[in-house]
């Protein structure tokens, strides 16, 4: 960094090693290294600017986005990056794009669900990306409910054909990444029938444009379909709409991995297991998760730095204005968010050992832990996204008015980010599949079946319906099983009493529908006990570094009584806790906020993120926020003239009062 | 209406007279009746067609929106429309302009603070817009802490002028809406400064460009501060940065109402009370707590709509699938705001009472109600705005994925309506101040010294503290004197606790700033508690219509239960009620959801928005949603073009292998 750092005292404030605080939080040395070297060469490449993109109408920016995406691309194969390498590159790009899905959907879907042949035809041209492929799930009539999907793709016997169709209006795809523009071809969701039989919704690959010219082929209608939420963010992506009508495919071109079509046109399923397909799910929400943290963590970092460079109120004769920062509203807003960037960042590290889990027993037929599994992850998911979805946004006004300026990131952070909330499934519509798997575990809990995996503390029902918190002092609070009792007590008595009150409906169908606002309350408990519980699990690692642990007990104690405090009506009126002990926790939790402020700017250094990629004047490392606040204002357009375009038609005329004549 | 009514069969199903509620809805009938007609006039008028404007650049949008406000400006005058027609017509073109600020503030600070002279001379310029004016006091370094203004206006007794100057990068004016390109006058504050002696901020009238050709004035420089947050939203504004080099103006433009500079340099205070400001600022608040039904109503509106006509899940041997409106967490998140959207109109329209009482008061010289209603209406503009803001993103998350899209109006909706949570005072800073208000009222209470207004449920000290909710059965809960003894109740002892807590530190102030979290939710439950009891007494009233009252008040239980039931926690820890209670609580609000929804549908349709001011493809008032969507995707500028600008250059080098000798 050149020049002064305006947060040099902060940093020196800091009570730990932030060399070893970056290891942790990247997971690994090595994880640190590949990504540190892979942002400095995005952040020093003058090729991936971003920020002037706010500006740009949807033409230019979606060209500027092809750009970069070859010249990313071109890059890759020069410097020979590996698959993880290249993953990092196109994220510190930090500018969505096709290829986006054509690695992240199109690609896996094929490993996924391609046989061996298949494979060996299919992925090594998209390897190579001498075809572009999109996943093309949802209809604009069906978006969360996939087995209502309309398009069909019928099999014609005489021509060893399917021929994709889209009957009505509702049917066509809606949303697919990359499909709108660009995608020469698309995996695409269609019913399968044969032989006037219905079998559900199946995945076929379909070749949408020429390679030749990019012209649709014959049959198809395709484009984008329009302008998203925010500046730039998601508008960089061609998400598009696709009919077909009567277009024909090859038999060999369904995905036949779990089930196939004959050349009689018999549907038979292979001996795989259907359940492989929830290893995907997981890895794919999995990874969801970690970007939640991500995006987490870059919102939190621009609004400590800012929060600890603006100053106001409270100047006496003459020194400097109190830092926000200090102020105890402002922490009790921000470092909760700082804590659960660091605890999603967690839990999201050992989700990828859950799917490693997962795997291994797929591979030995052991499908016991995969409801439990399902269910995790669903409601892993909907927490943190729409934990992050909200904290981008209390970021932001964390800032004030500078915060609603594009240059300080953070409208854009959270446009490009909130759609995490509802692709992948809806936050609710998952919390709704998590409470039907909690009411499932409660009612066989009798039966000798004992809970697994994060549902396993229900196990101890006896004890949890009837424990009570012990704790007598605020600093008993800090006692990590103190707090794990609690938040097991809560969900779980929470579980229980959904279950009963399940009982007085006529069915329990209806019950569930009617109760299922409760429902929901009860799988956000679930959720957020295996949070604060796989937080408390890290911190029984070894943790090597000064002070380095101890910042990070004092944040998984934070984000705990954070939660606590926030529900504490759950806790009280469950009576896990009562009134006095709900108060020494948000006692604890003020002197915990007095902890972490000296360190709040290491702490969030320790993401290592480039001024590149956080794209903030607000969160520069160096706190130098308002000559550059000055410097971006002028960049834009409308600064181009001094007198704006449109003063002479609209605006003399009316100081001039002639406006009676003027075409306007 | 042309065509199908495709939410004919809701609107059937109404149990009341939407009209007679649409006059409710509105104030008066008086009030429907201008409403209704400029609400017409505007979206008949195709120069006002907005649904093109999030894919405009910044210039074309700026131009657009200059365009607009000249146009409407020469159809106030060929209409002779009124003031409050004006303005009607103002928001109903719903996008922010130059004019917005000329009249909601130039005008007004004139108004309020100019001496009878003043306004002779500056007013008729003003109305006839032959002046255009902006608000400009904020500066890059101070927002909040309007005392901590840097800006400087030195009287010069030579030359019996001020000397306007910006000594500082941070003391240029940053934020001030149509400063950046249009304003040719603006009402700046500046430190006063005379003979040395700094008298603190004042208001001074500055020329800033030139009436023949525009260009700022010697000693200005003034430009805009760049892209806001969203598409068009705030873009259409001209917030500016401003920055003098010894500006002189005549004496006589500094505002001198209250204090003026005599021809000798001397500084004398009128003998007009200073706290005549307070009732502008009562007036201000007014108004952006009815903007805040406004908004909030339009989101609801849309995503109520939106949840008749989507269908997911549920389909039963080929039957339709269930209306996502069917669904209780659907009803759960959307229902509360729909009943919040009503509670924030009529507590606007208790304000506007209050603002003539505390005039009256004012004429009378009656200070005693201005630091209670000072109070008040900080918080509730606090309280509104922020529920507003996040009601707005939880309605666009009510539908799914097609609410990220612009065309569903929800995204600039929410961006054009956040900064309401930052202007006219950051929230959490109003809050604080009414937390000082309360505590000051708490430690009188002993002294004899009643509490007025929205705090004299206080004086019930004693009852308050010991009282316990006699609720036996959910139907209890819909008593409004239970309600409100239970909402006193709490917000009184939490109140009480931070006061008690506030003597365990050895300064009032340093137990202030440590407790400042608590604080703030002490004044959230005494603003909840306002809200809560003007929709009550507004109940008290007569209301004609079939149905009508009835909806208010199952309306006005669903707003009091649901913020019970959200607050749960604070009730049970302060003993107000207990467990039991709580749950009855929530068992009564699942029902009185059953009963909104069948007059959901009516209940938007009272509002009696057009469809092009709601500008929503998804919140149309025929509900044909899908082929509107399948339409406006097409306009979108990327679809200009079947093959996109840049696949040749870009895209097709990659498919083709070609990347190493592309120019990129
Ligand atoms: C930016 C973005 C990118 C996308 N990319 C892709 C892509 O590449 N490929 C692709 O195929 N799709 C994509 N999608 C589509 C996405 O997967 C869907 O939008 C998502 O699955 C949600 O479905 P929906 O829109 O139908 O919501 P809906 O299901 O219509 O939800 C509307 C409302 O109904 C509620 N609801 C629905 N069902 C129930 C129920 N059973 N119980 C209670 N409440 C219910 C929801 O909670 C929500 O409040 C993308 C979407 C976005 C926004
Ligand atoms: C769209 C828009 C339009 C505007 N139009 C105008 C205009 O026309 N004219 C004009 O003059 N101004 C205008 N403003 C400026 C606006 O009035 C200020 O942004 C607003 O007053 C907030 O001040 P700030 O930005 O300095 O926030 P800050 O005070 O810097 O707030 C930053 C953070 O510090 C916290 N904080 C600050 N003080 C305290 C405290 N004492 N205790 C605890 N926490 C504290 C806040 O809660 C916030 O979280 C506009 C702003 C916007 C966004
Ligand atoms: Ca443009």
């Amino acid at each position: 960094m050149e020049g002064v750092d305006y947060l040099a005292p902060e940093r020196n404030n800091a009570q730990f090693d932030v060399d070893e605080m970056k290891i942790v939080w990247a997971g690994s040395r090595e994880a640190f290294e590949v990504s540190d070297r892979i942002a400095r060469l995005v952040a020093s490449d003058p090729n991936f600017r971003k920020d002037d993109r706010t500006t740009l109408g949807r033409k230019e920016l979606f060209k500027n986005t092809l750009r970069k995406a070859a010249y990313a691309w071109k890059r890759i194969i020069e410097l020979r990056l590996n698959e993880e390498e290249a993953k990092r590159l196109r994220s510190f790009i930090d500018q969505p794009a096709f290829t986006d899905l054509h690695w992240g959907m199109f690609v896996p879907a094929i490993k996924g669900q391609g046989t061996d042949e298949q494979q060996e035809k299919w992925l090594p041209l998209a390897y190579k990306m001498q075809i572009i492929g999109c996943y093309a799930q949802t209809e604009l009539g069906h978006g969360s409910n996939v087995q209502g999907l309309e398009t069909t793709a019928t099999f014609d016997p005489q021509t060893d054909e399917f021929v994709i169709h889209s009957p009505t209006l509702t049917s066509c795809k809606w949303w697919p990444g990359g499909l709108g523009k660009i995608s020469t071809h698309g995996v695409i969701y269609a019913r399968l029938i044969t032989d006037g039989k219905d079998h559900g919704v199946h995945g076929f690959i379909v070749q949408l444009r020429s390679l030749d010219d990019h012209l649709p082929l014959p049959g198809i209608t395709v484009g984008d379909i329009g302008m998203k939420f925010g500046n730039a963010a998601y508008n960089t992506m061609d998400n598009g709409v696709l009919r077909f009508d009567h277009v024909r495919i090859p038999r060999n071109q369904m995905l036949m991995r779990v089930s196939q079509v004959t050349r009689e046109g018999k549907y038979v399923q292979s001996n795989v297991p259907r359940q492989l397909v929830y290893g995907t799910m997981v890895f794919v929400r999995q990874t969801i998760v970690s970007d939640a943290s991500t995006a987490l963590s870059r919102a939190v970092c621009i609004a400590t730095r800012y929060s600890a460079v603006r100053r106001q109120f409270g100047s006496h004769n003459g020194s400097p204005e109190t830092q926000v920062i200090n102020y105890k509203t402002q922490q009790a807003r921000l470092f909760p968010l700082l804590a659960s960037a660091y605890a999603f960042r967690f839990v999201g590290e050992w989700l990828k050992w859950l799917y490693m889990d997962v795997t291994k027993r797929l591979e030995a037929k052991d499908f016991s832990t995969l409801p439990e599994a399902h269910a995790c992850t669903a409601g892993l998911k909907s927490l943190t996204t729409s934990a992050t979805a909200d904290g981008i946004e209390e970021c932001r006004k964390l800032c004030g008015g500078h915060g609603y300026l594009c240059s300080s990131g953070l409208p854009e952070l959270f446009a490009v980010y909130v759609p995490a909330c509802t692709y992948e499934g809806d936050n609710i519509v998952l919390l709704l599949q998590v409470a039907r798997h909690l009411m499932k575990t409660v009612s066989q809990l009798g039966s000798g079946k004992m809970p697994v995996g994060t549902t396993a503390y229900m196990g101890r029902a006896e004890h949890l319906m009837q424990c009570r918190s012990d704790v007598k002092q605020a600093k008993d609070w800090l006692r990590p099983n103190v707090v794990l009792e609690a938040f097991e007590a809560r969900a779980f008595r929470m579980s229980v009493a959904c279950a009963k009150n399940l009982t007085k409906f006529s069915s329990p169908e209806e019950g569930f529908q009617e109760l299922s606002a409760d429902l929901v309350e009860a799988a956000v408990a679930h959720c957020q006990l295996i949070v604060v519980s796989k937080f408390i699990e890290k911190l029984q690692q070894d943790i090597p570094g000064k002070g380095v642990k101890q910042q990070l007990e004092i944040l998984c104690s934070v984000y705990a009584l954070f939660l606590l405090h926030k529900h504490h009506g759950d806790f009280l009126s469950t009576g896990c806790i009562t009134p006095t002990q709900a108060s020494l926790a948000n006692e604890q939790l003020r002197s915990l906020y007095s902890q972490v402020r000296p360190n709040a700017i290491a702490l969030v250094d320790a993401f290592n993120y480039t001024d590149h990629y956080l794209g903030s004047v607000l969160g520069r490392y160096d706190g130098n926020v308002y000559p550059k606040l000055y410097e971006e204002a002028w960049k834009d357009p409308l600064n181009d003239s001094v007198v704006p375009d449109g003063y002479h038609e609209y605006v003399r005329p009316m100081l001039k009062q002639q406006l009676r004549n003027a075409r306007l």
